[in-house]
C-alpha cells in the first residue's frame, strides 16, 4: 500500500490521447467500412478477426460493431451454434461463405478456430473518463486493469470470468500487453462484444487518473501481507490491477495502487496462473457487492465449459 | 439437492477395485523400475510423461516417484529453471540427455514442452478412504471430484487452482475424464506431484461412499437456485463436485449430491470455463476455511502465471 503520490501533471493529457484515436490512424472507427475487407485497418484495440463458434455466435448476438463477412468451413456436422450463426448472418445480411476447411485454417490464426471465422469492424476504446460513471441502475463502476498480460489465452480466459463477475470495464496498457488478437477473443467466448475498453499510455498515470474519479483502485500482488478478503470492496466504485504473468504489478503500478493484497494461498505451488487469480480476485469483488446489494442482482448459469 | 439415497451395493467393491490396481496390468507401481524406459507401461492415473519447466521442475523437487531420464534440448537460452532441473537430475542421479530440439519435439505430446521433458514412473491411484482421512495438524479433508472434464487443458488450469486453494485429495472417474497426459501435467504447473488422486468407477457410488465416510458433498451447477456463498463450508470434511465442459453434473451425480449450488453470475455470458467456476468454489471454500480456523495457515505468494 502506497501513500497518496503527487498528482501527476500527465494525468489529464493521458486521457485525450486515450481518446479515440487508434495508433492505425483511426480509419475503421467511422462508418462506411461496412461489407468490405480492409485488412490494412490496424485499431488500437484489434477485435478484427474473431474465430470459433461462441465468439462469433456473441460478435453477431450483442451487435455492437459491424460485421463485415463470415467464413464457415465446408462439411462440419451439424451443429446448433452453426445453425444460429447463419440464421443470424442472414438476418443481419452479413454475408457467409463457405470455404473448404484448409482455407478457412489458412486464414485463421487461432489453434481450433471450429470451423468459423468472422471479420468485423474493430472494438474501439473508449475514455478512461467513461468507465467510471455509474452503470445501469446506478451500478457502481468495477474496473478491471489488465497491466501487462501478455499471453492471449491468459487475458481471453481473465477477460470472460470478469464479464461473469460483473466487471463493468477494463484497462489495458498500450504497450506491453496483448490486444484483442483472435486468440483473445476466442478465449473470452465473446466476452470482448460486452465490456468497454480504455486503452492508456501508461497504468500508473491511469491509476491517478481512477482515484481522481472516485475509484478505489487494488493491485493483487501474491507476496502481499494483506489479504484480499480483509478488504471492503463491497461498496463504491473499484478497479482490480493484475500485473504481468512473469513480474507481477511493476513497481510504480504497485506503489500507485490505493491497497495491494493476496489471495491467500494454502498449497506447495508458488503461485496461481494469473488468469485464475483474476478471476477469483474478481468474484470475491462480485460476492462482496452482492452481500452490499451494491452489485447487480445475480443471475442464472455458472459452471460449464 | 436429493435425499439420503439406499446404500448402493456397489460401493465397497467399487474401493477395492480402485486400490492400486491400474489397467495396464499394475507393472509401474513396484520398484525396479528405475531407471529403464518402459513405455508399454500403462497407468490408470498417467503421469509419466512431464514437460513444461515448472512441471518438471516441481517432478524432480517433490520426489514422490521416481523419474528415470530427462530430455533437454540443445542450444536453449540460459534460464534458472533450467539450471535447477539440472542440478536436481545430478543430485537424483536421473540421467540427462541433451537432444536436438526437433527430437525432444518429436517425442513431446504438448505443444511448447519449452525444452524439456521427463520420464517417470506413472502415478498411483489411492484408494478414496485414504483421501478422507484428516491432514497434517488435523486438517479436515478438502476433495475435488472432476467428475467428466475431459479437456486436458481444463483438467490441468483446475488441477492447479485446486493444489493453491489448499485441496487435500482428488477424485477422477476411470472413464469420460482425461488421464494425467503430458498436457494436463504441464498446465497443472506440478500440482500432480503433491495431490493424492483416487480413481473411482462411477462417482455416484464414490459419493455414496464421501457421504457414509463423512464428507459432504456439493456439486457446482450454474443453474442450481442455491448459492455457493450461503453454504456453509469452512467446516468438516467437503469435496466439491465439478462436472464436464458440455454437460455439467451427470443426472445421476447430481442427485447424489448433498447439495448442489452455483456460483452467482453478474454478466451477460452464458457460463464461466469450468476450470475457472472449480478455481472460484475452491477458493471460497478455502476462504470459509481459513476464516473458521480449519483450514492449513494461509501462506504467502499469489497472483502469477
Amino acid at each position: 500500500m502506497s501513500g497518496r503520490p503527487p498528482r501527476a501533471p500527465k494525468g489529464r493529457p493521458e486521457r485525450r490521447r486515450g481518446r479515440g484515436r487508434p495508433e492505425g490512424g483511426g480509419a475503421g472507427s467511422g462508418s462506411g467500412t461496412r461489407s468490405r475487407p480492409r485488412p490494412q485497418v490496424l485499431s488500437e484495440l484489434g477485435g478484427d478477426q474473431v474465430e470459433g463458434r461462441r465468439a462469433v455466435l456473441e460478435l453477431l448476438t450483442v451487435g455492437r460493431r459491424t460485421v463485415r463477412r463470415i467464413l464457415l468451413a465446408e462439411d462440419q456436422d451439424p451443429s446448433v451454434q452453426l445453425d444460429r450463426i447463419e440464421e443470424l448472418a442472414a438476418r443481419l445480411r452479413v454475408p457467409v461463405e463457405t470455404v473448404p476447411r484448409a482455407r478457412l485454417d489458412a486464414q485463421a490464426r487461432t489453434e481450433a478456430p471450429q470451423g468459423v471465422l468472422a471479420l468485423a469492424r474493430p472494438l474501439e476504446p473508449v475514455p478512461l473518463e467513461d468507465l467510471c460513471r455509474p452503470g445501469r441502475g446506478g451500478t457502481a463502476p468495477f474496473l478491471l486493469v489488465a497491466a501487462g498480460i501478455t499471453d492471449p489465452r491468459n487475458l481471453g480466459a481473465l477477460l470472460r470470468s470478469a464479464e461473469c463477475a460483473g466487471v463493468t470495464g477494463v484497462v489495458l496498457p498500450r504497450h506491453r500487453s496483448a490486444r484483442l488478437s483472435p486468440t483473445v477473443a476466442k478465449t473470452a467466448a465473446g466476452a470482448i462484444e460486452h465490456l468497454p475498453f480504455a486503452v492508456v499510455g501508461g497504468v500508473p498515470s491511469a491509476l491517478h487518473e481512477l482515484r481522481e474519479l472516485g475509484v478505489w483502485s487494488i493491485g493483487l500482488a501474491g507476496e502481499a501481507p494483506q489479504s484480499l478478503y480483509d478488504l471492503p470492496l463491497g461498496e463504491g466504485p473499484v478497479a482490480l490491477v493484475v500485473g504481468s504473468e512473469e513480474k507481477g504489478l511493476a513497481h510504480l503500478v504497485r506503489r500507485r495502487c490505493d491497497a495491494v493484497a493476496a489471495i491467500p494461498q494454502h498449497g506447495a505451488l508458488p503461485s496461481l496462473n494469473v488468469g485464475v487469480a483474476g478471476a477469483v480476485a474478481c468474484f470475491e469483488v462480485a460476492r462482496q457487492r452482492a452481500a452490499a446489494g451494491a452489485g447487480t442482482p445475480a443471475s442464472v448459469p455458472g459452471a460449464r465449459s
